[in-house]
């Protein structure tokens, strides 16, 4: 993973964000490369999503819109949502260490000492995030506490911080520190980022910035149904910033405090939401699949019945091996089936009515919803991770199997030697490729060398133009994953390229 | 302007952002044409200037790449940026009447009455926004104290609030006032969004949401430079949210607190930075002209001296004849000079070298920097006013003369009627073409008003499947523009509009 995030940096697909002050916990930029590759990304989503939907069972296109609404919308529309009253992790503070810890991480066992003589007595309530951390901890306490003389210690019934007594905890002995009642009760930490709009600064003008995109397909869902030829089952999608206040940011860019999602709620009849449900989940597997994503490091994780929100009827993460995850999985995206829980909400909090009146069936009902959402940042992290590769036995062992469509730059066009009137016909093809094709022209340095460092971006195609193409009228195209070379006409260059890309 | 606003309400354009909770000033949300159309003009914006960058005054393609930078960054980058200190307006409460004024806009003056005896008093002194306010103001005042024994009454010395005393202030009675000392000293309102990253909420947490996206760029700067095969001159590209919590939200979409910025800095070296400066002006005026946007209805407002920032060396405005300041202009686009200021504050304030080695010339410098700096929000605004026509004659009074290639839905594809097997070639048509380009397939209601509908989306081209095609194999093109019609062979169809988007 190391390697992965020093290239990212190296090649300018991601730097860390205010660098040169010394960088923001949680917040990442896209470099160059980066840029490249998460629009096509996006583009590639949008164009699945938005343009052209999958074809429904029945055979017949799906009917899905787009939107794109304000990060900061009106405060009522999250405490209808929830997320004023309920979007918060129950965190510990340590007075002694100033360190904070997700309450339910944090387990608690008693330890208790024998000494020689067989007095057994307790050296106190320990809490711990890692039991191999603890175990380590308990080596220095049982030292101090008589060392040589102690004949056993143990660690006994493990109990999570939060089901203990405000008396107990008042005794717990930090993860992290040296003396007991250090801890603080847990308390609520909202994950929503707030903001003042307007003039004033006080609790009617506060504001927040969205923590999913979803709740705004929610907000604009009637004027979206008044507006347009669409009516359930339809989709509305949206791609666009959230911020979350992570505790932890983490794992680069998998875990940040901003980062982007592209949601899609699709509205159906009540009936029928367990069925879109699956269709989604399905469809949603074969687009990451599509996307290059290896089957293997896909796997879906039903969510226990137990572990449901309270409102939905099934839901499924679309996990991916990640690195720092492997063997195990870890999120990528959500499916999941929200009833008409959300609509609901918004219709008792804003008293406007969100039935959608089915004429040919004669009966009112509140969509239900189905919503695959699914990171964009995330996505790019899947898509980097799936393409490194390293290879000792290439000229630059490190390089990304993107698929081609997705590539930041998709031909890479050199002069053989940057004189000989090698530099005017690679130009001229430049200017053309890249009026519809991301092009990059590099004369410099050895060819090896070039070639590396578009295996290093991930380009799919390099054309080289040499001391022959002005007799024969050709160049070379060398494939970044077999590094074959192929002699093509110049005049064939483009429609090679557009068919290799699909 | 308001038939536009209700057009865009009604067609999905735009709607007020959580109108369902009444709104929120300064906020609005994208429908599903809207998006689209915004999408279509990003692409535009990043294609001609990071894809396919225009050639330079050699003759050379420009060297421009993009990044994508947090909203969020260190907030020692907004101290450096000067935006902590000064991006702010001085405003002015009135204890009275709650209203708000920009200080500078308050004008004071004492008001004198002489009795017909010849006595001389003052009535107070008066401050004002505008003087015919004042004048119908002082009726009152002059009424009340006297009325029909006042020989004259006059202002006098008009003076700008903010250069009286403090003691002075306290006497003025406030513009919508009847009393004197109910306006409070001038304060700094900065108009930058503020919140809290992390787990405190203390001065040291707190994070500003950027109010443009240009500062992100220079942050990056470096970075780019050192991951990337760029030297000066080159530019670096943007698209992206911004935040300003404006005094005066108004006029749509033209002034909001939440909005999409499209904005290059281009990087060279000082003695070519006034050459550059005409340059991007010259090539900016032509792009917004290719967009569709009328010659006439373009501006270019060449700030004057006096009024530039202290360390520009020029800037010049781009201004296009909205509706609600014709016959005058309003801001579109700024094109500013900024010389090597923002790179020198961010060198001082983060003591990272940010010099650039000119190897060739055996030389290092701090870039100077040309800011092609455009609205996307605003950009949809022009796009839309422009495009609005309102003719009698037609089906639709209403239709919208977009750019083919901007427009948000390219072709509209109907069966005349539902049936005879015109749905099924109608739907094969529509499966094939929106692969390439955004369609939309509808079978409902009369072809006149599928026509008008599509009218009012800028749809530049309508497709009918008739009685004949099956026969001919053949359908109908209706142009927008000309609301005539073409009979094209099916085969032909996406030549057809290959060729007409140009």
């Amino acid at each position: 993973m190391s390697r992965l995030v020093s290239l990212c940096k190296r090649r300018g697909f991601v730097y860390p964000a205010s660098e040169i002050y010394g960088g923001l916990n949680g917040f990442w930029d896209f470099g160059p490369l980066g840029v490249q590759l998460k629009n096509n990304l996006r583009d590639a989503w949008w164009h699945d999503m938005v343009e052209c939907p999958p074809l429904g069972p029945d055979g017949k296109p799906l009917s899905i819109v787009g939107v794109d609404t304000a990060i900061i919308q009106h405060p009522k529309a999250w405490v209808a949502s929830g997320h004023v009253g309920g979007f918060a992790d129950l965190m510990v503070d340590c007075r002694e260490t100033k360190n904070r810890y997700r309450a339910d991480h944090i387990m608690v066992e008693e330890v208790l000492v024998a000494k020689k003589s067989g007095e057994v007595k307790s050296l106190g309530l320990f809490g711990y995030v890692d039991k191999d951390d603890l175990q380590k901890k308990l080596k220095k306490f049982v030292q101090k506490s008589g060392g040589g003389d102690i004949k056993y210690h143990e660690p006994s019934n493990p109990r999570p911080y939060t089901s203990l007594s405000t008396n107990e905890r008042s005794q717990v002995i930090g993860p992290d520190a040296e003396n007991p009642g250090t801890l603080t009760e847990p308390r609520a930490f909202n994950l929503m980022f707030h903001s003042y709009t307007g003039v004033f600064q006080d609790e009617d003008s506060k504001v927040y910035l969205r923590p999913e995109t979803a709740q705004g397909i929610f907000l604009e869902y009637k004027n979206v149904l008044d507006s347009n030829r669409v009516r359930p089952p339809f989709g509305i999608a949206q791609v666009g910033k959230s911020f979350r206040n992570e505790v932890t940011p983490r794992n680069f860019i998998f875990r940040t405090r901003e980062f982007e999602q592209m949601e899609m709620e699709f509205f159906c009849a009540p009936e029928d939401g367990l069925m879109w449900y699956e269709f989604w989940v399905a469809e949603r597997l074969r687009w990451w699949e599509e996307q290059g994503v290896k089957k293997d490091n896909l796997f879906r994780h039903i969510i226990p019945e137990s572990e449901l929100s309270h409102y939905s009827k099934g839901t499924s993460d679309i996990e991916y091996r990640y690195p720092f995850t492997a063997p195990e999985f870890g999120e990528l995206e959500g499916v999941a089936y929200r009833t008409d829980y959300d609509l609901k909400q918004h219709q008792e909090h804003s008293k406007v009515n969100l039935e959608y009146i089915d004429q040919e069936q004669n009966r009112r009902y509140i969509p239900h919803v189905v919503e695959p959402a699914s990171g964009l940042t995330r996505g790019v992290l899947v898509l980097l991770c799936e393409a490194y590769q390293y290879d000792e036995s290439r000229a630059s062992p490190e390089w990304l199997k993107l698929k081609p469509s997705l590539a930041p730059i998709k031909v890479g066009i050199f002069p053989l030697v940057n004189k000989d009137g090698m530099p005017e016909v690679a130009e001229k093809l430049y200017l053309d490729l890249r009026k519809d094709y991301t092009c990059q022209y590099d004369a410099k340095q050895s060819i090896g060398k070039r070639y590396a460092r578009m295996d290093e971006a991930g380009t799919p195609f390099c054309v080289t133009v040499d001391g022959d193409t002005l007799k024969d009228q050709a160049v070379t195209i060398r494939d970044r994953d077999t590094a074959q070379q192929e002699r093509v006409a110049l005049a064939n260059v483009r429609a090679y390229v557009k068919e290799k890309l699909g």
